[in-house]
């Protein structure tokens, strides 16, 4: 059975991309454009109530919210592909631990740099000064904290590649790649490293290549 | 070994808290006063750099993020207590949805109606109207999908009690209890069954009587 991963050209999906990839795991790609609105219809919502992506499908199974996803494919597949728990339960509590880090510190600002520098000229808002100089302040205390974490340890949860660095993969793309704030991550040595390392993986070289929304 | 929990007059703590009575696990808790600070005390910040609650110390394992910190003891005692994870690996993917889902979904506006009726007159900043509002409308839309999804099961990700359930506790609480948005629930029939049933929970009642920060 295929998983059909729904919602490729967006951020949030390439995080489950990148995990079916690195898992071993094969998939297809069921397009939807939020642009115009089809996360919004009818047929969505009964899948996806709240009407985001990524949503998947596995056979009758059905599950929502990319991180979700990802922990359900890393534990299904537990001994294919990559490793991306750690080995013991207390690796995993770090796993889970950075993954929340990601979610709740990290996510919110660069969320809403990326907004207000990458789809307010696609959506036609102004983009808000004081919104991305507060955030580019909140983003820069959270990566001087990555920053202390990765002198310590190659990767966030310790010296092994897991669900938490995936998470960071498509945001930090689009500062690096798109932004013109490459220097946030640059001028910070440990988190600089860990970027190289992580990016160039040949699974986030591979889900690049469905693109992007502008 | 007693774990150590910090900060067991806050929410988010509390999630921990219920977790560890479900899942019998002896604990002793460590008291932080936000509002003095301590959560910035460079001692503090050694174990918890983003100066947050909880924060759990086991042995020599340190561990932060509420939800992290669940997912680590329902593993670890798996076989103990109340089993919060679900059954199968399906189970767990939809425990771990339905917790993503009170993650982005329903904490951001309850935590902003307890932060502008609840917090604002402790701290002394003017409530903002706006706000309220909007939060008010936006949970109201979460919670007719919780409605929708309590209509289909017992609890949110199934008919088993589990983490996504504990993780919506201590907010839920507050707004039933100390803000008078006690009908956002009573008026729908299914989630208002769902909450008497979880808020009933003896280790519910235990970790209320930790108090409140107000």
């Amino acid at each position: 059975m295929v998983v059909k991963v729904y919602g490729p050209l967006y951020a949030a999906p390439k995080r489950v991309l990148v995990c079916l990839v690195e898992k071993e795991v094969d998939f297809e790609t069921v397009p939807i454009d939020l642009l115009k609105g089809e996360n919004k219809h009818p047929d969505f919502l009964k899948l996806q109530p709240f009407g985001t992506v990524p949503l998947i499908q596995d056979g009758d199974y059905t599950l929502y919210e990319s991180r979700a996803i990802m922990r359900y494919y890393a534990e299904k597949y537990k001994s294919q592909g990559t490793d991306l728990l750690g080995k013991t339960i207390e690796e995993r509590g770090l796993v889970e631990q950075w993954l929340e880090v990601e979610a709740h510190n990290f996510q919110p600002p660069i969320y809403n740099l990326v907004v207000h520098i990458l789809f307010a000229p696609v959506l036609g808002f102004p983009s808000d000064p004081k919104i991305l100089q507060e955030s580019e302040e909140k983003l820069g205390k959270v990566l001087d904290i990555y920053e202390e974490q990765l002198s310590k340890s190659k990767y966030l949860a310790g010296d092994f590649f897991s669900l938490a660095d995936i998470s960071h993969l498509p945001f930090t793309h689009f500062l690096v790649a798109n932004m013109g704030k490459e220097y946030m991550i640059k001028d910070r040595k440990h988190v600089s490293a860990w970027w190289d390392d992580i990016s160039n993986r040949p699974s986030w070289k591979r889900v690049l290549q469905f693109g992007d929304p502008f």
